[in-house]
């Protein structure tokens, strides 16, 4: 029997994808950056299904890449380009939509790790609930993928990021074995948290399969300003008062004026606030049972960095206002493929981060652009770098460099893929790499699971 | 050079105990159940001093137990009596008592592992905030010792397990290795998270010495009351009206009228609400800027479950209810050794637990008496059967099998420990555990971190 053939009877024939026309959708990433060839592409229905094709691709000692919503920017569920000896299995957890009934009493659902965040907040909504982890890429992205790279997004300062929503994991080891523990008792001390080691673990200890799920009280009235500062200091004066006075303070997003003009050009609509002088933009949001408009407009009134603003409390108004936000990732593709990297520091060198990366960007490519935006709270900048594409490595040296020599973190919630393999000694240290090293070993002995992403590229740049 | 003067020389010989007499307090634990005897006592003073006895203990293939304020009730923190020829090193967390400056902006603290809950929590409260958990042994238990066990108390409904108050750990491998994330960057998702793996790890993995904390808010003003209902139903009837009414509900404990009325004879005052009738008892306690007594009557007029009810504002007089509350481990330890396990169920079977435990203890010791507290939001039971020392293991395997019969956790705070290490089948399934095992082996492949400690008990059992 063949492995083809097995993986056929597993899932069903038109689940296997082996005709090169066919895979090749998923075996490119999203900015086109990534790509690897696979063996077949296989489309498992639920958790046994999946169980199946782990074991036979363990028997077949044949690699296995899992990939959600493959809107993942640093080639985690892309195969190896540089294994294109050995092609993987390519999982596809575009199945594994399974949705439950939501409880009213634990605030708790139960998702297939290929629920798409639209989906699954669209059906925590319909319950009277919210869903606490936001994020633009929400139609496409998966909630397995946003736990293997413990995805944070635009909401993090209120609700924390996709660790903090997990009240159980089920995954699939690579030998088959199925691990459950979806239902478990709000509180249990019963030895290692398999489901929280698995945040962040980007698919190379087990496959997730369902996750259960936190909900948060949705929250029905809300309004949101856009606010001109002078600079990144200023923004986070800003934040820092606002926290203070508005505990209803669910976001706080960072940009600049080149990227705004950016984003404006590319929707077509005027850039909002361009006489306001100042170069960043704070856009904040806050929420209250009554009233968010006139507590968000008081707070700001006795912020001084505030050099103006626009507010909205209407839907579509506030939605105008989060789109010249959330549009910047697509504005910025659509100028050119850029080198996206992206990392936090400690909150109190985010302006000196910011101050320092054009010269730190210009060393190697003094031609390049720089479009920056991202999250305040948590200092998490997304540092596109546009029109240095071929330069790749070399722009992604110098800002990790950067960030790690602020204490920073080279991924801050994208993840570490393939694309910032070679630099995971920047954010921890060889004892640190030592003890992941172990227990990716004890998880995948013969290194099956992903192969290339977070420590074996590292392996191999050794 | 023997072990001992590597020892001494490393933490200086007044904290190398090698008498008898002097080892002597260590190796009991609080409740006198558990004993063990240990070749040394040490009590390192730095990490630095951690590195050094755990590689020396390494070097010279002796286990090492590690012991913090040693309140836990399952004997992870004694050494092993099966393992008396092969007594281990006993480390002690006494002298990490590092309490770092409060950040106001990061709203965290830097704490060595032996810094206790009481010592952390004022100096929370010096800075103008608090410490989310909170538990009856604050003047004893140690924040290392609490994160190894994931402890709880009695706050969880409001800001959860210990887990949840972690922004960064400091450990040491058994190699002496050290790994260090304290001030790690806000949002950051680079490989696998050691230090939420070592949460509730039960010193089996390495040892903590150092603890970075998120402090919440400090709550100004609270108000608490003591309410007679029914039963447990009627409880947990009371807890799910009352979490709608009231957003600053921060506590919801159960207890049952034999436990208040042994209390009430320990602490030589009157039982309260003697004459209410109902046999279960619930603390809640609420927190709001303004009013919250003025709060909480109105949200308990409004449930049907009231019996009756007695509510208290000021410190003294909350001081005075909580006590009832608080002193029923002391209570009962005055009454005799118990047998006591700390179990929970999905929330919607607390009632059948609590209806179901008399018979279940019954059927091994007719005569032995019940006494029942705990958290009723987590459905977290302190289980406390009297008179029956000499059959702990039958008594246990009875409760712990109608909990696991429940879909309970036969470990709800306390942690496996070695009380517990035989029944993890009952909380983990065979899969689970064999992906423990393999962490272990990861981690110290030679066993020599807390021997007969949650898994290697498991192991030796078989």
């Amino acid at each position: 029997l063949t492995l083809e053939s097995v993986l056929q009877a597993a899932v069903g024939p038109a689940h296997v994808l082996l005709d090169a026309d066919l895979r090749a959708s998923y075996e490119t990433d999203w900015t086109g950056r990534f790509s690897g060839v696979s063996r077949a592409v296989v489309r498992p229905a639920g958790t046994e299904q999946v169980a199946q094709v782990l074991a036979a691709c363990a028997e077949a000692d044949v690699p296995v890449v899992v990939q959600g919503g493959n809107t993942g920017l640093v080639g985690g569920g892309i195969p190896d380009p540089d294994q294109s000896d050995r092609p993987p299995v390519l999982l596809l957890t575009t199945r594994l939509t399974e949705l439950g009934e939501v409880s009213p009493v634990s605030r708790q659902v139960t998702a297939g790790a290929g629920v798409r965040l639209a989906a699954l907040a669209a059906h925590a909504r319909a319950a009277g609930l919210d869903f606490g982890v936001d994020l633009a890429a929400r139609d496409s992205a998966t909630v397995g993928g946003m736990l293997a790279t413990n995805a944070g997004g635009i909401r993090v300062l209120r609700y924390g990021s996709m660790r903090e929503q997990i009240a159980g994991v089920e995954a699939v080891l690579i030998d088959g074995q199925i691990i459950s523990r979806l239902e478990a008792p709000v509180k249990d001390s019963t030895g290692y948290d398999i489901g929280h080691l698995l945040a962040g673990s980007e698919g190379t200890l087990a496959v997730v399969t369902r996750l259960r799920l936190r909900l948060v009280a949705a929250e029905h009235t809300r309004a949101v300003a856009l606010v001109a500062v002078r600079d990144t200091a200023d923004a986070a004066g800003l934040l820092a008062a606002l926290r203070g006075e508005l505990p209803g303070l669910c976001a706080a997003e960072i940009s600049f004026r080149p990227g705004l003009e950016l984003v404006a050009r590319y929707l077509g609509v005027p850039e909002p606030l361009a006489d306001a002088g100042g170069q960043a933009r704070v856009l904040v949001e806050h929420a209250a049972e009554t009233g968010p408009l006139d507590e968000l407009l008081t707070a700001l009134g006795k912020c001084d960095q505030v050099l103006d603003a626009t507010v909205a409390d209407s839907p579509a108004d506030r939605a105008r206002l989060w789109q010249l936000r959330e549009s910047h990732a697509e504005a910025i593709s659509a100028a050119g493929q850029p080198v996206k990297l992206d990392v936090s520091v400690p909150p109190d060198r985010l302006a000196e981060l910011v101050a320092r990366l054009p010269d730190a960007v210009g060393t190697v490519r003094p031609d390049a652009g720089l479009v920056i935006f991202g999250h305040l709270a948590e200092a998490n900048l997304h540092v596109n770098v546009m029109g240095a594409a071929d330069s790749f490595e070399e722009v992604s040296g110098a800002v990790l460099g950067l960030v790690a020599s602020l204490g920073g973190s080279i991924s801050s919630e994208h993840g570490v893929g393939r694309a910032k393999a070679r630099w995971l000694e920047l954010s921890r240290s060889p004892a640190e790499i030592g003890v992941m090293r172990s227990i990716k070993a004890a998880f995948d002995p013969r290194g099956l699971l992903n192969p290339g992403v977070l420590l074996n590229g590292h392996d191999r740049n050794r």
